[in-house]
């Protein structure tokens, strides 16, 4: 059964209808598979083939269309009609001659769109430039305007029952980064680490279990910590290094994030100078946080604190997140950065992401945090330091 | 450092060029990050963010451009000049006003292509039908005819030292598999299980460890075992059902995977039938393997097997594997079906995937397997049959 009561759905559905009617689309094609778990329930590993979930803008149940081999999957984790679940046949599948968008196409006809303006998310990940060109070659007097991010906008000011889900997610994190501390020694394989961590996710907690991440855990060791997004190893830790750990809890898909970094050995002067610019500046980023500030503010408090000490970080730290699926946990909305003027408004979810990829070494601190009506919560608890082993 | 020697790549290169020279292509833009990866070692999880590998049909090193924070992470797995490393700044990065593949456009300008024929792998995940037409219009008088899986299909055919990994991922696989069976027990939560599969798949053996797979373990449970994408849950396992279990063994990016099924209680007749009915096709589809003949025979194999015994599988029986990212681990090339007339050749590796998902239950076996001189080498070794916990 889906995780959300139906209500809930109507209630996502009627947003997204609402913002359909101001955009004038008479459908619209959703495709990104965290748009169509929110919009319906759906929940499988099946988005490596093209699927859909159709959103009318009348007062219609949406249509799910995949692969035959899926349907039950629709049928087990959504609630709608049996008539509503539609699929293509398996020789549509990685096939030189035919498009499962050709199929979708033929759907979007046989429900009246076939000269309509059908909005589609174009770029998202797995909407790819030839899924357009198989709906345009197919349909070539409806419209394809662009609706990108219509859905992760509402996605971004999440329920009582999402923020539950953090909250659980949140668990399961706080015994994944203490199990990635504790692993973390030297002559251990960078993989036993990820192993161990990975685990944790996994299993979660003994109330509830986790789901998989939507990226693997992130462990940055030695000359390593200044590359954010580089794979573990099955190198051993060595004494003297510094190791990043950026990982999360995810449960019923929806995520809490947070980086620690631990240091094998006498931490130089640096680094633990670093660490305590890291933690300032933590502190008047979440301060610049609350209803009515600007995400920027958050990120202007960050880079005045850390200026004065002579850092510069020339990246954004942070971005909206909550439920997804690989690559990426973000929601892809709001960012926290210069330039970004998104309002916030309570029960909005950010991790905070202090990542601070020097020369060959590198340091990362960063929390999921919700905003409150009084400012901001904490998803997790879990020691803001410099983790070190001597 | 990359995982093959330089010649690999340079060889690699030069498949690609000659197949670009054919096609009249003067660059080729390389995105899936399987490709990237193939053809330059490059190796980091930041495929959530438009990159790019340009492959110039001259005979000059190609172009990584990705994002500022990801460069070192191109000059620690790649063997590319410094001055080929390019990237674009982090406000690029899920901008409402700026795209990532302006920037690309703008390389691919200053480097003699703005009139020039590109080839873009137009149905890669990851290459968004915004990335097209960014470029489109970036570029108005550049071409960019379509060249999705010309490096997936030189992929198809492996090398001795791709074969090696290959067999290293088996060897994961081996114990992984071992792990699994062990872990499916009635009261036990599929959660629990999926933990100690992952952590069996990253660690690894003594001698070399795993890999982040493409995909995360499919356990598939009771009436799920019907449904060949869906997640595991934290419900325990339940006696007299079946749970099929389709999992891998990655290393250095490279995939093995295998299928099994177990049964918690007394098995019926049915699903011991089938057993015996996939094993039977299982041997019948393999034995249709060899150089010259093409993958359509195996399957016709297998069906004729099937059919006998009154079966029918709606959906291919396997497909080309090997490298890969999340989040599917096939070549996207050769598929065991009919009408797929490729002919093999030695050195192809195939997963014969025999899922048979039934109305309500399921039982799943399959192998990966090498196309050899003399037919077919399975990578795993592990009992083909039903694994029964009474």
């Amino acid at each position: 059964m889906p995780a959300f009561p139906e209500a809930e759905y109507a209630d996502r559905l009627a947003k997204t209808r609402e913002e359909m009617e101001r955009r004038s689309l008479d459908a619209l094609l959703v495709t990104d598979p965290a748009n169509m778990y929110y919009l319906t329930g759906y929940d499988a590993w099946s988005f490596y083939v093209p699927q859909a979930v159709i959103v009318p803008r009348a007062e219609e149940p949406p249509i799910w269309v995949g692969r035959g081999m899926d349907a039950p999957s629709a049928v087990i984790t959504t609630r709608l009609p049996p008539e509503r679940i539609l699929t293509y046949a398996d020789d549509y599948v990685e096939s030189p001659t035919k498009h499962p968008m050709q199929h979708i196409a033929k759907v979007l006809a046989e429900n009246a769109w076939e000269r309509a303006r059908v909005g589609v998310e174009s770029d998202a990940y797995y909407f790819t430039a030839r899924q357009l060109q198989v709906l345009q070659e197919s349909l070539p007097e409806a419209e394809f305007p662009d609706a990108y991010l219509l859905v992760n906008w509402i996605r971004t000011v999440k329920s009582a029952l999402e923020i539950e889900y953090m909250r659980q997610a949140a668990r399961i994190l706080e015994r994944v980064m203490r199990v990635a501390v504790d692993a973390v020694n030297v002559g251990t394989r960078e993989c036993d680490a990820a192993a161990l961590i990975s685990q944790a996710q996994i299993s979660g907690t003994p109330d509830y279990g986790g789901d998989a991440p939507a990226a693997f855990p992130a462990i940055l060791s030695g000359e390593k910590a200044g590359t954010p997004h580089s794979s573990w190893s099955d190198a051993p830790f060595r004494t003297d290094t510094a190791t990043c750990l950026e990982l999360s809890g995810c449960r019923l898909r929806y995520h809490c994030a947070m980086s620690r970094t631990v240091y094998l050995g006498t931490p130089p002067d640096e680094i633990k100078r670093l660490a305590e610019v890291v933690r300032e500046g933590m502190s008047d980023a979440l301060a610049a946080v609350g209803p009515g500030r600007q995400c920027q503010e958050v990120e202007a408090a960050w880079r005045q604190t850390i200026g004065r000490a002579g850092y510069v970080k020339p990246s954004r730290i942070g971005y909206s997140i909550g439920v997804n699926y690989p690559p990426n946990w973000a929601d892809h909305t709001a960012s926290l950065r210069a330039g970004d003027t998104t309002e916030m408004v309570p029960d909005m979810t950010f991790h905070l992401m202090l990542g601070m990829w020097m020369d060959g070494w590198g340091y990362e601190a960063s929390e999921t945090f919700r905003v409150t009506e009084g400012g901001y919560e904490l998803f997790a608890d879990f020691p803001q330091k410099l983790f070190v082993k001597e």
